[in-house]
């Protein structure tokens, strides 16, 4: 389940990042350039391929969690799932009743507009939830979100974790490198999964082998970044 | 009172129903196809007819209902009020003081950029508030939901209210039928009106029967998705 | 090969229609409501179905057909198509050397932004020309114009012809009915393809019985014009 | 007839200048700060009002023309008319058959989608077609110009007509005041209009005296240029 | 510190408005006319200048305030601060750890998207915080929310505030100048920064006489409805 | 001169760019994936850098030119340039009379909104103009295009030129390796400078030597395409 980021808003640039083969795409509405509004074309863009689109939502909010899944999503990521009640109201806001409070409509595009619309509620493909752990909270409350029913995924956020832990170290008896290891055990126990964001395929293997199976490698904007300094300013060998 | 749903997010498509002669236009901004800032050029679209624009939200956002109002909506539309409390948060989100808590903009397009804005408090035109009855708890609070000052319309949303009394039967003592009439006659009491949305011209004379004043026929994606099937599989005679 | 017009301009459209099961779909940009600009997130729109996009041009310019089919158009319509040398322009604008002069890219979207250029010449698809007779001018020359190499269909444009008919009626020694026996023979013989536009399902037998072979079936703007007067003027029996 | 120039390309201020009282609005799609595209949501900006749009082509682009009257544009000025064969060209572009080669769509937008087309071509208005004169020739083909049938206004272009006079002075034996007087006198002589641009209201007046009769005062982005200048460098008294 | 108000939403103006030379552009997503995805381009439109970039958010949605500063806006503005919680809520939305709980991303556009990224929290510049004083309930509290570290403005709401005295008169036992004096005496002893929305350069002198020192003249929308005023109206001599 | 090409239309990417450093970028409306009206936020995005911006058209078109340059482009490439006639009207359409045809506006962007405004002709910054080289005629006529007064550089479309040369060999003498020294050498002797497009850095100097000044390196849609491959199908090692 190999992903990348989507940070620019182009349905170009996921229309290429599909195609090239990605298993999922995460389109970020939390610190990415476009707003919601350039979401439904780059999820247009990438219908023809078996990519999974997971919308990084920047707050749990029910009815923009309902749209985009209205809109095709087929996962919600969100950021600073700190507790088991956060947790749980990200699940309800994916899910349709009696799990959820979802509303319903059959002529979302979700459904075809209505070309297909679920016989009976065992046909509807439950959304994929990753729960952002990302605060030193995240942490210590990673059991208890790790037993909210439909969490699917628990997603290290390792700016953000890594920021808090030297920005209030005093409330944390871990490290990084420890909290990995912990979100990892608690998860598998729980037979969950966990993702993180890597920055390099170099670091696949290793991250692999901490337990992670949704990771997602680089983003759309460092790898345009980065190219662009090696053509100005090439390793002199 | 007659309607159609706008879910496509077109202006050309508003700007064909206005002028066909719709009372009003429900733009969809929950299930709908485009985000919140595809609906300034459809209200614009409309603006030449009598044609009432009313903006369905997500959820009670009350900067999002002031600013759709701003923009030059008639009214609001929202989802799920269980309760009174949210009746009341939606009536004051989209009220001025002393009834509610919008802010004022004597600049908005609602008022002709400033060139009508009202004289006094007495010229502001108040807005058309529909809430929405469509969950098990809307139905069985829908005496206490009317009584809020300020709701105008009663509208029961047909797919979520049957997904919810077959997503959670032991909740309900009564069924779909019993609903519309109940709903009917509480707001009847109240002299306040009730609306729905319907699939087809055929249904319109049975609902109006029931008591519905406020009634909108189908989509714009539906009637596409309907005229589609009937040009390629069209009834063999 | 049944197709329909695709005059609104939206990408919602776009994909109800092609997930509909349209052979093809008509994206006008010479009387449709959007311009240019609008065109990418269409194309991307139906890119999961086989349902083909051919574009219609306002007028023959090489760039914009070149740019058009770079972004994934798989043919082009031509209105106006009056001699043999508009013709020749029209496919050779459409065309790479030696046929044509059009620019080549490996990146565009048509060869999956270089992740699936032509390995060789003969790899690459040819784009489907269809030339529209419209006018007076048009019929008489259908001979020396269906003998264009690279022409695929002679598309008649009714509203046209039928208004040149009456607007320059000294001009013609032939009237409407008789110029599509015309061309359909001439079409035949030559062992081209017609098509047409007609407004009903209705029509289609008996067109198909004249030999037209690429017919379109009204637009999403009149299926929505006629569906919104069938609700607020429907028949009475 | 008084108008204004938009060249920001925003349809808030197309609103606001239709809504203020002008008889007509210039959208300038050649030296305006928005491409085409822009366009459809500034017309229909405007359509509860009786203003005029009147849009100003880069070029005679015969489909470009038509698109714009199609989207329900009133008239079309073009500039740099320097024969009589670019007018006629012009003309022929915006009208249809006998007078010009206009493609008919009864479903435009200028004809209500199709919910008002003309009965006859007698019902079919013309559009309002400007000639700019703003070089040297253009000035000295004028009565040529005026000649052709069709050509309701020749509009002078202040800024491009005095810098030719400036770059080459040696191609012509008048001034700029003789240019307004000639064009003027020609005009009157036909029963044609004539049209300027110009930067103040203290203008109208001499203007008018020289027989000009549809005249635009400012654009929207000088108005707010000079308005921030008043903001920040107030005049001190 | 002289601003002026963005209504219009287009970058074409904020990018003329930059250049002329104010400190500051106040983009409105409270009363404005465009939705939040019109925002990044009005922001990159002014990149080349220094002129700042406050955003008045509609609600204190800490992934909204989180997001437009990303997007590189220098500072928020955010309107009905009522009480010291809400205050805080606005100071934390804004800040990253410790003081608040911002999430964290070195590619943001502020960061030039990676290219200058802050090589420790030292570094960070934080946002400028504009609280809007603009109910009786805010001047009543205005002390205490003068108080909350990181609140560096008080902002008058001069329309909001006057309509809320005459809605509710018996709620306040101050009148308009009284609590404008009173929120800059607070504000003064307390060290902090006050600013207001005026009309007219005409009342500059007077509202910096109060003490205020973030002060903004007028909006774009309304000098172009006064501009067209005087054209359409210019006052007889 | 060191350049790039942005073919995804992006303005997020077009910051990028400039901000890393590039010289110059091309702005591709000729195989690019964006329309015209995506222009504009692009050139706004590099306006607080030193970066050229060059546009290529997608031909000759005198009024698109014209509005990309009074928009903010330094320059204009164009493509397919084959004979001194076609240079010929690059230029005129790129220039104010008396070197062009160019229409004038002093309030265009180009000239900060009417801030800036050339005192005297003098003061107008002379556009850059690229001619590409890219046909077989193209090469043949290179002297003749380079006499041009007012071609900057003559850029080599290497694509379109090897395609070329396969696909009518019997047309020319030469092959492509020779096609470049001849290029560079008539434009070395003219005093003109020549350019060309490269997919690698690797490439950068050896092109250097051959006498191209004006390189451009990648595009952003390639860089994308290759890094999402590196990251899929590393190189094993
Ligand atoms: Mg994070
Ligand atoms: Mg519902
Ligand atoms: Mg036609
Ligand atoms: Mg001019
Ligand atoms: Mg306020
Ligand atoms: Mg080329």
């Amino acid at each position: 389940m190999l992903g990348t980021w989507m940070s620019i808003g182009s349905p170009v640039i996921a229309e290429i990042a599909a195609h090239s083969g990605f298993d999922w795409l995460l389109f970020d509405l939390e610190h990415g350039n476009e707003a919601e509004a350039a979401l439904p074309a780059q999820l247009r863009a990438i219908s023809a391929t078996h990519c999974k689109a997971i919308v990084r939502v920047g707050a749990i909010y029910p009815d923009l969690i309902a749209r985009v899944l209205d809109w095709g999503a087929h996962g919600i990521m969100a950021p600073r799932i700190n507790t088991a009640a956060e947790a749980e109201s990200l699940v309800q806001a994916a899910h349709y009743a009696p799990r959820g409070r979802r509303g319903y409509s059959r002529s979302a595009r979700t459904y075809g507009y209505g070309l297909n619309p679920p016989a009976t509620s065992a046909d509807i493909t439950p959304p994929i939830i990753m729960a952002q752990i990302e605060t030193i909270e995240g942490v210590q409350n990673t059991a208890a979100i790790t037993a909210v029913d439909g969490i699917d995924v628990l997603f290290i956020g390792p700016a953000d974790l890594q920021f808090d832990l030297q920005a209030r170290p005093h409330l944390a008896d871990f490290d990084y490198p420890t909290a990995l290891e912990t979100v990892n055990q608690i998860a598998s126990s729980a037979g969950k999964s966990t993702g993180i964001l890597i920055r390099d395929q170099a670091q696949l293997q290793s991250h692999r082998d901490l337990g992670f199976t949704h990771i997602a490698i680089d983003s759309d904007l460092a790898i345009l970044r980065k190219g662009y300094q090696q053509i100005l300013h090439p390793p002199t060998s």
